[in-house]
């Protein structure tokens, strides 16, 4: 993805690796300070995980093979069952991060299986360095190809609407739904993209508007209330989200909100596009009953968090003292409200019974 | 409408007049606080309804009403002609405070047109006061019309869905979509309330949850994005909102977001009811193509406007510092959506084509 660093356009990832140190773009501090977080071991790369300096299952997925690699260059003996013992032990710590994530599983395993094929401790070394990288590479390339799908839906000046961020931030380079807005506008098409600001942690009015702006595509930030009403009044052509879990009737789960701009869509004729790598799809689920919905804390219904006029960040209570909230930070889209979806290996469709 | 004073229940309107003081619930307070905002004056009274320390049609019309009163209190002489004067100023004061509040006109128009029938300064004050505390009266009496013809609607433990804030706050006494809401618990059916946050200004949030803790209805505040997610779990049963405005054919208009939820009642089967005096008919308007849409200031999308921990007021930036939004203020409802409009005649219902 391109950041402007002091007006100039940089290539960046949301993680990577330099020396001894994981280094990821430091995403709370996001849109207001523009940081990167550099972790110096396995266990502040756990501890960023779960501090949610990086976030999205893609990245967490790389950020955590670059901690196995940090793992790795933490032995200094040569007896490769010690050297087992604590590679075993930081896949423990890793994963422990953020229990739910399946990316953060597959990525340590996949290094830790990798790692038990080396005959010595420098072997090791080298695999696991070549492994994260192929991890943190194949991801990157994975988003590029949804792009490269998605992107023929996208004519000269389409209207947009995304919601939350399924953008570079969530994975390692490109994002989902942002990868055929990205190539979009790469090939001169210049896209314009409502953000739906995506109550309650707003991602879209703190992340996408930010990686929108990087890229100098032209957008608007709309409260998740109006775009039912820039549908209406024609001036959204197609809508593009990502996804956290597809079922095999090809229901989906996305961020709170999804469901409600799916119906909108139909209701207005507009496509309604959900892109995802084809990891997200959980054969274990045959509908999207079967997804269970995560109830999060009231707290983030009930207040809002950003940064005062000083710039120190703030949260604020916009409720009366004694009142409930429910909060569910998933929803599910059933397939017959979604025209396509856009993988790596090209766009699935769904009879719409 | 009830009010919690001290873990005590008391009756209060949302503005009323105490000898020569208009009185007021200081709403930019809530739901933090609780105070009355004393105004001495019809300057001071312009003034409060220009700072929006009362808002809604309805209350800034009572408000506009009771200060025509305090404009004829302030004349000590004899000579009429002299009066007619200073009233008229105070009309031409009192109609500048929200140049766009049909209701003020209204108000101000029928205090003053009751004024020129007195024969005396002292006949023409008691004319005045009996005027503005029948206006206020009237407009209670409606919105508890409304509520009874509404309150057939909802059954016992009935789950209701509302939108923004058409409460007794926007109104002298009951509100529109909130009064079948109280009416049913005073008759002991026991309703939930679904209350969506209403961004960007959350007048849900802020206004409505702290009118149901008053009146100890049972309620949650949800994101705008959730409603969407309870309608198709099955745990709404109806919803039930207000309307700034509303054209020949039925279609409504009301705060952003409000078409988004109808069409996602009627996608789900949830019986979606407008509440709304007939003085919002617009008979001007022949349909909702009719109605201007307002577009309000990017920053009450940008940011967030709340109480600090220290309960100070704050607001806080919650997007990147260059970044554009769109805000329009309301949306249209075609009919189609509408099950019917509950006024303080009866339930009105119009053929869906």
């Amino acid at each position: 993805m391109k950041v402007n660093v002091n007006g100039e356009q940089q290539d960046y990832r949301t993680v990577w690796m330099e020396g001894s140190e994981v280094c990821m773009i430091d995403q709370p501090k996001l849109p207001h300070r523009f940081e990167i977080y550099r972790s110096k071991d396995y266990r502040e790369t756990t501890d960023a995980i779960k501090n949610m300096i990086v976030r999205g299952a893609p990245a967490i997925g790389a950020t955590a093979a670059y901690g196995m690699v940090q793992a790795a260059l933490e032995f200094s003996g040569n007896d490769m069952e010690e050297f087992s013992n604590l590679i075993h032990e930081a896949a423990a710590t890793l994963t422990s991060a953020r229990p739910t994530a399946y990316d953060l599983f597959h990525a340590v395993d996949e290094i830790e299986s990798k790692l038990r094929k080396a005959k010595s401790v420098s072997e090791a070394l080298e695999l696991a360095r070549k492994a994260a990288k192929e991890y943190a590479d194949k991801s990157a390339e994975r988003c590029k190809k949804i792009g490269e799908a998605g992107e023929k839906f996208i004519k000269e000046n389409s209207r947009i609407l995304t919601h939350c961020n399924a953008g570079a931030l969530a994975c390692v380079d490109y994002g989902t739904a942002l990868s055929p807005i990205r190539l979009a506008k790469y090939n001169g098409k210049e896209p314009f993209v409502f953000v739906d600001e995506t109550r309650p942690r707003c991602q879209g009015s703190r992340l996408t508007s930010w990686e929108l702006i990087q890229e100098e595509i032209d957008h608007s930030i709309i409260v998740d209330n109006a775009a039912g009403h820039f549908m209406q009044k024609g001036e959204i052509d197609i809508v593009i989200v990502g996804a956290d879990r597809i079922a095999k009737n090809g229901d989906i789960a996305n961020k709170i909100g999804t469901y409600e701009k799916a119906v909108l869509a139909k209701e207005n004729g507009i496509p309604f596009y959900v892109a995802a790598p084809e990891s997200t799809f959980d054969r274990r689920c045959a509908t999207g009953a079967d997804i269970a919905i995560e109830e999060r804390g009231e707290d983030e219904v009930l207040s809002m968090f950003g940064i005062d006029e000083n710039g120190n960040p703030v949260s604020i209570k916009i409720s009366p003292g004694n009142s409930k909230a429910r909060n569910p930070a998933f929803d599910v889209t059933p397939a017959k409200y979604i025209t396509g979806i856009i993988t790596e290996n090209g766009i699935l469709t769904y009879s719409h019974d």
